[in-house]
């Protein structure tokens, strides 16, 4: 690869890793991830930068700039081996590291998220549901059990929560937010669609905008829109 | 402002608007919109952009960039008339531009979709809803009738679609999108997780992969875990 004798290596015992990568390529990683899961599933072994681009609908520049951040996983002319390229994005990311998820909120949105294979398919265990209605306390979905949400606290005494989802209204974010905050748990994947405003040295917070990329779509569709009329 | 005299002003008529905003801004505007309306909700009438950024947690100057693109809506010493900027930011986004959906999919995602305020919020009519268990045709989730989906084309053909919302299983996606584009639906929004691929000058597509955000998480998640061990 070119450029590898100076490309950082961000797990040489003498580096900070933390500095090295931008948040631009750790925004991109999931994406690697996707793909080289898929080719896994395929039954390949090895993918050079230029097909792993053309499949990923980037550049093969990009590409090689993305993944020398890394180390250079690459070799000429053999191009990349994709369990290995796996296995470091999957350590990068977190994955198999065996987090403990709590959802908060047993609507729709819960019970989707709950029934999908996203947290199994990442190594995250979700070892509880939250919920304020009295009915459907003690059931379970997906063979997890729904609590009350006045049980929270015990409940994070009881057990290592690291992450909670958060897929109850956002009337009650705050309260939620704050007591989550006090029993220690370090992040929030928040769903309200109200900003969560949390000290960001105590708890780390993604918030998921769904809207947001509906609006993009919507956009999109008027500039088509204008676009054609002008054309006619 | 700033530069006002120079900045593009897309909507003057001899101006092409689409070549103007970067996509950056676009990806920006959704969450303008988001905290315009809440300061509107609670009766602010103007802001200036020092008080915008630090309620945004972004850069004074962030802003002003962002919102000169189209034309500069601040005066001086004024701030931003907020009622002008939603508008313009609404228009912009081709909200109440009384767009179409329907949605493929009646299972946990696609009712919180449907149930959810997001689409009637931006001026979205969801007009159907598709499935293929013949025990929910027929019913409803928040009015809005489930069709089979063997009807697709029929309704397409009866009804104007803008937009269709995947929301199925991932292994059925393929022949729905190639039904939609034969439909000539012009744009998909995509929840299945697998990336839809069309041809982008004749289908606008946005995939939306929770699962990325997640991952991000757990990223953040893990270097701090490492940051503290090692502090430790």
């Amino acid at each position: 690869m070119k450029n590898e004798g100076t490309t950082p290596k961000i797990y040489e015992a003498d580096q900070e890793p933390r500095a090295v990568v931008s948040n631009a390529v750790i925004r991109r990683l999931p994406r690697y991830y996707r793909y080289l899961r898929e080719l896994i599933r395929r039954g390949e072994n090895r993918i050079s930068s230029l097909d792993l681009a053309k499949l990923m609908n980037v550049t093969a520049s990009q590409i090689r700039q993305d993944l020398n951040c890394f180390g250079g996983f690459g070799q000429q002319g053999y191009g990349y081996n994709i369990h290995y390229l796996y296995a470091k994005i999957c350590e990068l990311l977190g994955v198999g590291e065996g987090y403990h998820a709590v959802v908060i909120g047993a609507g729709n949105l819960g019970r989707a998220l709950v029934n999908s294979p996203m947290f199994e398919r990442r190594g995250i265990d979700v070892i509880g549901i939250f919920d304020i209605y009295d009915k459907i306390i003690g059931t379970s979905i997906a063979d997890i059990e729904i609590y009350h949400i006045n049980t929270l606290e015990q409940f994070c005494k009881q057990n290592q929560v690291d992450i909670a989802v958060l897929t109850l209204p956002k009337s009650g974010m705050d309260e939620v937010v704050s007591r989550l905050v006090s029993c220690g748990v370090p992040s929030i994947w928040n769903f309200t669609g109200k900003e969560c405003e949390v000290d960001p040295s105590v708890t780390i917070v993604e918030d998921i905008h769904i809207g947001d990329s509906l609006m993009t779509l919507c956009y999109e569709l008027r500039e088509r829109n204008i676009a054609q009329k002008e054309r006619t």
